[in-house]
């Protein structure tokens, strides 16, 4: 697979967070030739919350994970690549608890401090055996969380991904960290689409803390990502908090925040630049809407319009399809209040063309890997920002392949 | 061009619809070497009823016919392909009173009585006398609506259609009949999206019997096919009543309501069947859902989804993305309650994979040119219809290059 090409140069740098320890393998499940299978375990005293898909479908793993996730605590963490374990009636919940409880039992912690997930096909059985077979092995290979395991687990937890995507980010005021690893190029959409983020800090937080921390982050980030609409059965954000720094979270709740949304974000938009197929990585930014949720919708119809991102793939500032998708989301709008930018090219103001607008200019701006585009509704002062990417033959060509 | 595989094999032999006259001619506007403009007239005492986009920036020409439509009464529809004009401000909406005016004029007629459409590019300038100086010679080159004329009429407002649509329909116990044409390709999504449908009749029908037969008709053919999600400013149904056969159809309502509705749906299927890129012309058939309502989103969240799309341009029975677009939609679901079939194939019950299923027999299936996916939720008596057609290369192709 190629590499896309808004891929950073190289996977970053990931620092240790004393508590967490990586082993990986390849489990012959699906891929051959490459590790598909990462189980991440964790000190004694280790809380945790987290974020699920809305599908009303979802995947054995994630109704496992909701159901021990108010619970708070984590030990370990067992994540496979290649079958979602989605779909698979009672066989697939069978399979996810006998999993967690071979898991707990080497060692010798409740199965309800065992969190997994799985990404991968759909309604395709899934072996416990497996998964099962290969959990000794993981269990005494543990190495401590250096750069080197990081970028293993990174890259066994892919699917479609074209690279491993991780981040770091010190707590400002402390020598605690955050680390960030996660997956996910296809079924991107707002609302927690296909994606695994899994998020590990030394720092030492309440659950209930996380949860707040968390939920906050993921609504700038993961939340206003896009590439496809679609939005997956196995979505899963982890954050995980080994308390061994020392250091607590209630001394420096900003600064944990900060460094969790930073994370965060920077994982979301690594997302959207393996989007399938993008060649593109694109700001949707709308202000001055009657309110930040109707900025949001306003962005999203723009962002997730194949008319839009087929016109981003082909370099055309074809800003009438803009116009189309700011008409279509039904949010309160004026055709002779609106402006539209796209780079710094203002190309619309009093309900058509700007005079001074320069078509060579946001041609020029679109000829680039960073694409912005500004809507600016004239009526309010709602906000939002949303990034995507654009819609090319290689995402038809992905996906029109992928199981095969 | 090249003809969507999905064409039908030749454009159909429609009727003479009495007190109807056509003209088309090239305006030179966009398109060399083709018909691009089109004045049909109507005799005195049409009636009309219409539909218009729900976009929040129409085009000028649907605000015009907006502000018209209420009086009920029509003389001319003047459409040209090429340039919406839409989101042209001001001087848009000049052009658009300007054309009306010259029709009117030329016809001794009300301006409020000429209704207007455009199609085209969103955005450019629109000049009023690329239209107007084609007008004296559209008028004085008026021909009975015969075969021959609809199919020119047909033609001349395609954008990037590939095939011309026409459709017919004798209005049972009479002899008065319903003739449509429409165009249409992408930009098509339910509640009206980018596509343009003239349906006339020679039946005697106040204004009033029209909107409700009108509303009818839609909401199950025009509102029930999708073919990128995506809204143009510029949709418009018109359905005109000449009287002239001079049977009532307050006489047969029931029996026009089915002629209209069997005249929009056949449109608004080959509009599908010209979906950009278009190779399968599918049927999304949700059953069994907590209410129509719901029957209906979770089918257009189905039809709209570019992973099922892209499953579908490969022949790819892969069902999980059907889950997924379940799933998504939001509405009320069991897994456990689900079945899904691909043609008659079920692929899914209990929760998992049928155990009877056999691919080979579904991937057969996807291999024609028409497909049927029906999804019963298992909860309700809600249903609902929509069409769709695949997501291929070809889409990318055709909208990545649309402007220049």
């Amino acid at each position: 697979m190629t590499i896309s090409p808004l891929a950073p140069i190289a996977f970053p740098d990931l620092p240790h967070v004393e508590g967490v320890e990586i082993a990986v393998t390849e489990s012959g499940m699906r891929y051959e030739g490459r590790t598909d299978l990462c189980l991440i375990t964790m000190s004694e005293g280790t809380s945790v919350s987290g974020v699920f898909t809305k599908s009303l479908c979802p995947s054995a793993p994630v109704e496992w994970c909701k159901r021990i996730i108010d619970l708070g605590t984590a030990r370990a963490l067992l994540c496979n690549a290649g079958n979602a374990n989605a779909f698979t009636g009672q066989p697939g919940e069978v399979v996810t608890k006998a999993s967690a409880a071979c898991v707990a039992e080497e060692l010798n912690v409740a199965p309800q401090h065992v969190f997994l997930a799985s990404t991968g096909v759909i309604g395709e059985p899934f072996e416990a055996d497996e998964i099962n077979r290969n959990i000794p092995e993981l269990l005494s290979n543990q190495e401590k969380s250096d750069a080197n395991e990081w970028e293993k687990a990174a890259n066994a937890i892919k699917t479609t991904d074209t690279f491993a995507k991780g981040s770091s980010c010190v707590i400002e005021g402390t020598d605690a960290v955050v680390v960030g690893i996660a997956k996910g190029s296809g079924m991107i959409a707002p609302d927690m689409a296909t994606m695994l983020a899994f998020i590990f800090t030394d720092l030492s937080a309440p659950a209930s803390d996380l949860k707040g921390v968390l939920n906050q982050a993921i609504e700038k980030s993961f939340n206003s990502i896009t590439v496809d609409s679609d939005t997956s059965t196995s979505d899963t954000v982890l954050l995980f908090a080994t308390g061994q720094s020392k250091v607590k979270a209630s001394d420096h709740l900003d600064a944990f925040e900060k460094a969790v949304q930073k994370v965060a974000l920077d994982l979301a938009h690594q997302i959207v630049r393996d989007g399938e197929g993008a060649t593109k990585f694109v700001e949707v930014h709308v202000t001055g809407a009657t309110d930040n949720h109707s900025a949001r919708i306003i962005a999203k119809s723009i962002a997730n319009s194949p008319l839009v991102k087929t016109a981003l793939a082909a370099e055309d500032p074809n800003w009438g399809r803009i116009i189309m998708a700011v008409g279509k989301a039904g949010e309160r709008a004026d055709r002779d209040l609106l402006k539209i930018w796209i780079g710094d090219e203002l190309i619309a103001e009093n309900g058509q063309q700007s005079h001074a607008y320069q078509e060579a200019k946001a041609a020029s701006h679109l000829q680039k890997d960073n694409v912005s585009i500004h809507v600016d509704i004239g009526i309010g002062d709602g906000s939002s920002k949303v990034w995507t990417c654009d819609l090319t033959h290689q995402y038809i060509e992905i996906n029109a392949g992928y199981r095969s």
